[in-house]
């Protein structure tokens, strides 16, 4: 049987590039079916793809090759490398992208680093290594090939690890970073629900969301219907991570909010900076 | 025999929403075939996404399973539902989405609440029904689930539908809605070839296009290449709607045109507001 | 055994375009496999199109079917044509789409008009051909079917080139045309390394780019790390081009490139036009 590919990069779809790496998968193993999972990470954001290769792996297919390219790093010495964890390959480069992966998986059984000729071809590329490199050793694991064919083995405690940003959480208040923004304007946050009991904010009748220098009111919801015209929902998301989000409106861009920034939750008795932001629509404070 | 799926949405392909859609239907049913019609349907624009998946009927599959996810009430009461029509099996919320389709296809035979255990696993989310109930319900189908399994039957006649903006016909002139606007910025309009028949003004050898208070110089053409550089080309686009077309530019950015806004196509003698929209290129009145 | 298809088109993957026109060889060849090469190609750009093309023909599987739709004359006197190269068919307008390929794939054996009933089905469109004649013709023949019968055969002599522009090479400088600039902001060359050899520039400590009435120091590099911060990178990229880079940062935005544009790339020494162009970061000359 033919191993299943679930496919990741930061190519976007305008480029060649996705198409370029299908082909080669094709010529190498015909039968094998890719799965794209995602090809719009942000350019070279690592720690993005990371966690959405970390959420895809309860859907994903039994037996799946995971093929991640977010590699800033091609062409430098930085690893191409296969990991293996549970009954799941993934293969992409040791800079952190596979290791949120495979921790969901169970963790690093065994890694090898690619460079054994029968997987890459002469005349590599120093600046496409996913249709040179990652591609090619993909499609040869989907059609079966033994794991250390591909090169030396590595030791999976030397692997490169991302990085996720920890929420920081007080009393009354949560401060934690934003990792995407979807087409929708839901603004993903690094944080789980918990970190609202554990700030003991949860349940709150009213709560506060504060970025920028600005202050937004808002409330817990279960879906974006429950969101109340003038308020900022906080709901958890199909990722079981805290989102901002509004009904049938963007909060990014409401919010004025980008992955990397900063976002508080917190009541509004305590002290914060700012004005309230002036969302569209009618104001009632809640 | 797996039947195809026919897999539209407004997810956009910049998420990894469509991949872990189509990873989830992988696991269920690894030998369907997805067929990836559209995914950048306006966000939450059901009305679009009705028209789209209409407009496919001709070019289907035999005994395609269509899963249709343009959800703005996701998590709210609204239905999930299984139609049947035809040969065919429609999946989606019961907002009007599939509701062009069916009619399409000869009427809706059959429906039925997606909620079986057996379908729908447990632990579904609250914000994305793509991959927790419509995915898995369309890949149960296109395996070969009988419908009635997914749920109580629905009273077809009970199923929400969505309204085409009619256009106005009036001796000399018609006033329409514009449904779509595509890459290569052609208009599409909610109007069919022969209101320019009822309005008296099919074959004219000049006409005028208005909208947002401006005229434009306008004439039926066959193909684009046919649109002379200072005018308007009104054409029967691939779906059968009237469309505004120019020659290798776009007609939306000259004309200014979105979805939803007004366009009125008249011959020049009848009084209209406003002044010629300055096109690019040299003006040379038809 | 049926034949792959290699779709590339200028339809985007926001409308239903390409959707549509996997549906078409669904129905026509069930078994047929659509590998995606590009649908972003920019709208109209036949010479990006070729380009792309040609670019992937080491990477396509043997026996393939090239379907590519890149087409302002659609509906015009402009022929559709499948073209027979080595192993592979092309299928296309005949605008000079399809010509580097067949260059790259050894030459055009033998040409033939789509326009059998067989293939062709009744009422097709005025404006997407992709949909009405060359998914079906591509479909048809990823099936077997024998290239003579899609319609009269055609003098490949008399098949329409694309011109590739030349780069204009004197000592100490060379002058080209942009191409292609890529989701990275990587800007592509229509010039090939020999061009800096032929110029007596290639391997230089120190060159210089110029665009636009400015000047940028620049540097030969490998990969996209080892271009200092302060410099742009003159790579040859994966499809053997000349291309401009940064690390980690757009060389189209910084040098305020898109396709079409010239670009000179010459000996500091040399005179030349404008100031240097204020990069991001701590300029350091080198």
């Amino acid at each position: 049987m033919t191993r299943p590919i679930l496919f990741l990069t930061d190519y976007g779809l305008d480029d060649e590039f996705v198409g370029v790496c299908h082909a080669v998968i094709m010529r190498i193993t015909p039968s094998a079916r890719v799965l794209d999972l995602a090809h719009g990470i942000p350019r070279q954001d690592v720690l993005r793809g990371a966690l959405v290769l970390a959420d895809a792996t309860p859907y994903a297919p039994a037996e799946s090759v995971y093929l991640g390219v977010v590699d800033p790093g091609v062409g430098t010495d930085r690893r191409p490398v296969v990991v293996e964890s549970g009954d799941t390959l993934l293969v992409g480069p040791d800079n952190g992208l596979l290791s949120l992966a495979w921790d969901a998986l169970g963790g690093a059984k065994r890694a090898f680093t690619i460079e054994s000729d029968e997987v890459v071809p002469p005349g590599v590329s120093a600046t496409f290594h996913g249709r040179d490199v990652f591609a090619p050793a993909a499609a040869h694991l989907a059609a079966g090939l033994d794991p250390p064919t591909v090169g030396p083995a590595v030791d999976p405690s030397s692997l490169v690890r991302v990085t996720v940003p920890l929420p920081e959480v007080e009393p009354g208040r949560v401060v934690c970073r934003v990792v995407a923004v979807d087409r929708f304007g839901n603004v993903q946050l690094a944080a789980e629900p918990d970190v609202l009991e554990e700030a003991g904010i949860a349940g709150a009748p009213r709560l506060e969301v504060r970025a920028k220098g600005h202050r937004s009111p808002a409330r817990e919801a279960r879906t974006f219907a429950e969101v109340a015209e003038w308020a900022v929902g906080i709901v958890v998301n199909s990722s079981g991570r805290l989102a901002l989000v509004r009904d049938r409106d963007s909060a990014a861009e409401s919010l004025d909010l980008a992955p990397g920034d900063e976002v508080e939750i917190a009541l509004p008795g305590v002290a914060g900076p700012g004005r309230v932001i002036p969302l569209p629509g009618p104001f009632r404070p809640g």
